[in-house]
């Protein structure tokens, strides 16, 4: 499974500056990155999506004793090492603490981990992925500081893919942006009279219902919101709301009625005036979302293009001709074919009796 | 391989009557059958584009000699049981005769092989696909009337495979059209500016170039030719003529200049004035077109669509976006979803950096 890992040299920085042969396992790494994937499954138990990252933490005595676990649940509650740290208690004292993110160093809603980790009397700090964050890093510096023994960086691309897109995001400094478009094969959204529902079948319907319900918003134009009336909101299959709703986001200058199915109290809603996809974002980011789910229409979904502040595109086509109607996208400024906006496919294949093709802007990472 | 034949009951028309419990394997069907695959196999050999079908024939003595073989080498050539009769001469006598189509009982350019094999003496015929052609049907009546056996339908599906497109080019009296767009995942076949070249990949151009010189015609509308002016001949990769060109067909009215490059002594070129789909299909028919590759463009590939004289699309995607240009397909008569031309898609997935979607009309078979 982890070949690649076991291949490496590992170097303990505060170690006793022993290295290890290529290709041999260094039982002390193989007993770290046990507790480590450990740390990484408990991770996996946060909630998402979520502001902050998902983390789980182990705390193992020096005879090799689990003495504490715990996970982040979520903005606002204590984070995984807090909560591990609590289990264990005095226990904590001379344990290694194996965390799957580097610990935070920064005061937020809760203090920073490194020094509860420090005052706890953790010796030795394991952990996966570096904080991409710039205004939390620095944790395993403190923690040096303190003569704590830290490593960092094992099972790192395990752990990022536990938090892909709010490790993007943070190195953006913005949200991370899917924009989901439906149309025909001829690149319509609608056909000439704005019948639209539904162009794509079941399948590919439910499949947006659920990758919707991963992100922390969705964000339409006040085009479509006056055309459509959409609810934005997430149900189960049985049509009752899911417990927790992405936040509703219409961007634009167009009036929205008081009566609009959006304005339902079935979950929040955000109006962002003045449709600059750059200053919507820096909005959004500030209220905690990681990954925002750009729906439409054609017009904001140009705006965002324009600007490059689309991440990844999911088309869902339908095998359907319309030969006029709505277009997929509007104006992109493109007057001749080299001026293309040009991507990558990360993925194609059916979805029931439609195509869905994920593709990612040509010059960023898929 | 073949289990789904071999469970089957096979009765011989002619024969002593019996009849063989599935699941158990006949031994005169099993040779039957090994003499049915290799003049199926002969059949392959014969060149594809052609107006005629793809036969193999083969002549087995009473005591399992072969002792004649042949296949058809194209229109206007002796079909495959004259080439296999004139390989056994005399030996044909009382021999039995394997053909992968049942044999023909019209004279067209040669004269009805059901006639030529009663001539011979032949004592028995197993064919595999009966003939499709109600011109041409008849010929194992034809062979039984002269107190010939004959067991025909075995090894059938194999054997169309090999004709695929002119079993369905025959059994719908026009040829099969395979319509062939190349665009933008927001459906443009060319910027606004008219640029077009190369909205695909190298990869998707080869597949295209590969899958027309296979066809016998390729199909554009005035507009397209005066637009660009294209060459619409088959290529080596060296960029030297294939030996064998396609038809250049151009459907419409507007004037095509004396110098325009698909007037070139390279491939022979057919004007079609009128630009009426089903006429068009009609005059390539009695020239002998079964399979016609429709190249652009909007305009032309709409009015066929409108006929439901598409049978086949190919979709080249380009993973970009222009957001204006020229539309993927022209005006289909569609104002509302519900009337939108729908198909079924056969096959999906990359050729290149490119989606390749091949989709078939929905009420037609794929």
């Amino acid at each position: 499974m982890d070949q690649r890992n076991a291949a490496h040299t590992h170097v303990r920085p505060d170690g006793p500056g022993t290295t290890v042969p290529v290709g041999v396992e260094d039982p002390a790494v193989a007993t770290d990155r046990e507790y480590l994937r450990r740390a990484i499954a408990l991770a996996t138990l946060s909630p998402l999506p979520d502001p902050n990252p998902r983390v789980g933490a182990v705390l193992v005595s020096p005879t090799g004793t689990v003495v504490g676990e715990g996970w982040h649940h979520g903005a606002g509650t204590p984070h995984a090492e807090v909560e591990a740290l609590r289990a264990a208690g005095a226990a904590a004292r001379g344990a290694t603490a194996y965390v799957s993110l580097e610990p935070c160093n920064h005061t937020g809603r809760t203090g920073p981990c490194a020094t509860a980790l420090v005052e706890a009397g953790v010796a030795r700090v394991v952990y996966a992925q570096p904080d991409p964050n710039p205004a939390a890093a620095g944790g395993a510096t403190t923690l040096r500081a303190a003569g704590v023994e830290v490593l960092g960086g094992l099972l790192a691309e395990e752990a990022e893919e536990v938090n892909r897109i709010w490790t993007r995001a943070v190195r953006l400094g913005r949200p991370w942006v899917t924009w989901k478009v439906a149309a025909t094969i001829d690149g319509h959204t609608a056909a000439a009279d704005g019948s639209s529902q539904w162009i794509t079948c079941p399948e590919a319907r439910a499949d947006v219902h659920h990758r919707r319900a991963l992100c922390d918003a969705i964000v339409v134009g006040t085009g479509t919101a006056l055309a459509d009336d959409p609810r934005l909101t997430v149900r189960h299959a049985d049509g009752t709301l899911a417990e927790r709703q992405p936040l509703r986001v219409v961007v634009g200058d167009r009036q929205v009625p008081p009566d609009a199915r959006l304005r339902s109290d079935e979950a929040e809603t955000l109006f962002l005036p003045g449709g600059d996809p750059r200053r919507a974002l820096a909005e959004l980011d500030r209220v905690g979302v990681r990954h925002a789910w750009l729906e439409g229409g054609a017009t904001l979904a140009a705006a965002f293009l324009r600007e490059g502040l689309v991440d990844e595109v999911l088309v869902y086509q339908a095998p359907a001709l319309l030969g006029s109607g709505l277009p997929l996208v509007g104006d992109l400024g493109v007057r001749t074919l080299a001026d293309a906006l040009k991507f990558t496919i990360t993925d194609v294949g059916l979805v029931g009796t439609d195509v869905r093709i994920t593709m990612a802007p040509a010059t960023k990472e898929a």
